[in-house]
């Protein structure tokens, strides 16, 4: 029985940042999202890998209680991703995509997760996402999340997804693309319209924006000294948060405003070292004085 | 007797930002801040104008109980800047600057104001700034504002200033070009090793930063749905902060804070409208309303 169902990628990343390079190293949305749920409720993952797939990194994510019934190995190559962050370390380049095995992934949610409650639907194609949503029984709670890439190739299928689920997670480019508004607050109540109840705009450094029917909550971003690489960030946030709600039960807008500082603790600890290094080594003890932190930062 | 003195520019705006085009109309740093600082306490103004300064503005800045006594003016023609945004708001593009009387100002202090205790070295060549602070007989509380022409082409003599104030104010921008990091923390270390206790980072539409020695406080940008014209918004953020700080008559930390919220929230409305429009109706009922949400956005 799992808290959290998660659909995304598994990948070999190679990242350069100014702070050093790193070559096929674990990466993909469904991998750091499920690490980060691991802290708070037990994730189940549907994602696909080739022959490749290290054994080292299976047991790595069976050792922080990710089921992997949902993870599919067929034969060939892990998807791989190659991206290069520049001095201001806000946005990747990407060096290459190779899809691989990922062009055979079908989002087949396996039996024993199909009464999940708390989904997220991490970053890919949002034609396996509605998939996903159309196989669920009786979700409680879907976050999605998305990228540049959908909102230009295939808006008409993300609008269609978007209209399904409780949260939309954008980054702040994306919602001003999507709406094309500059103003936040304005994208943020057109996306309201479309169904979600809640609309979530990342601002990396700057913190995140929760916006509900007539409500507005600010996350201070988390004033990080060491920044390694960013990636996994995002999905990071996504899967801490959802990771809290699952545990915490209740989904009302106190919980949620704690729960998207616990995804921004989770995603500031994921910045301070190459692919899942941090995370791996994450304590319980660490995440409470980060959150404790959080607090006290925006006391006033 | 005067709470808080301000140096700074009065002058003609010429604006045009996609919500319209405003020309002639009153601005300069000395304008905002002095406007934004008499909701708390009563400020005088060290500036310069010329013979072209219509009464209308006198009035207008002395029935807001601004004290004009260091208010020079001049033959020939006040300060004008021409500036236009485009879609993002974020920066202005000058159009055109001209200096006219400003060529003639000496930043004298007049008798009257030798005592003040809390002084606002708004944004000016950083030679006029320090030859206030010369002046000045024993401040409590110096904050300064600087930009990025003084960065580049007067930093010694802008170091020098640094030493002796208690808060620098830079946008995150300055920050990054004065220091030469993209980490506004490390940015701000270093600025705290120059000799302010204080260092204040504003981001626009994010917020703002407060650093002191350990110490860190990260505050919310207000959601704006209008945003008409954000000229002076950093001149109405100082005003509003050291007014609020002459105002409570302490300096600590939970002072600080409070301070940069009400001055956010001064800003803020400043931004509804072009000019001093805005500021000239606002309320004190205004102002408590929206401290209040400031609170109510950052709840977790």
């Amino acid at each position: 029985m799992i808290d959290v169902l998660i659909i995304g990628t598994i990948g070999y990343d190679t990242i350069e940042t100014p702070f050093g390079k790193r070559t096929n190293v674990l990466g993909g949305s469904a991998s750091y999202a499920s690490i980060a749920a691991s802290f708070f409720a037990k994730p189940g993952m549907v994602a696909i890998v080739g022959d490749d797939f290290q054994k080292e990194h299976r047991e790595f994510l069976e050792s922080k209680n990710v089921s992997l019934h949902g993870l599919k190995q067929v034969h060939g190559k892990t998807f791989a991703w190659g991206g290069k962050y520049e001095f201001d370390m806000n946005e990747a380049k990407t060096a290459f995509t190779d899809l691989n095995t990922l062009l055979q992934f079908d989002a087949h949610v396996p039996e024993e997760y199909l009464d999940a409650k708390y989904i997220f639907l991490a970053n890919t194609d949002p034609v396996l996402q509605m998939k996903v949503v159309e196989q669920l029984q009786q979700p409680t709670f879907i976050v999605m999340d998305t990228m540049n890439f959908w909102i230009q190739t295939k808006k008409d299928a993300l609008l269609e997804v978007i209209k399904k689920v409780d949260v939309l997670l954008l980054n702040d480019s994306e919602a001003r693309m999507l709406f094309q508004t500059v103003n936040l607050l304005k994208a943020a109540q057109e996306a309201l319209k479309l169904g979600p109840k809640y609309i979530i705009i990342k601002k990396g450094e700057h913190g995140a924006l929760l916006f509900s029917d007539g409500k507005h909550f600010s996350a201070p971003g988390y004033p990080l000294e060491i920044l390694k690489d960013p990636t996994g960030c995002g999905d990071s946030f996504a899967g801490g948060f959802i990771g809290y709600l699952a545990k915490n039960g209740k989904i009302e807008e106190s919980a949620l405003r704690k729960a998207i500082i616990y995804g921004s603790v989770i995603a500031s600890y994921n910045a301070e070292d190459f692919s899942l290094e941090r995370l791996k080594k994450l304590t319980q003890k660490e995440i409470e004085e980060r959150y404790q932190e959080m607090k006290e930062i925006r006391e006033f």
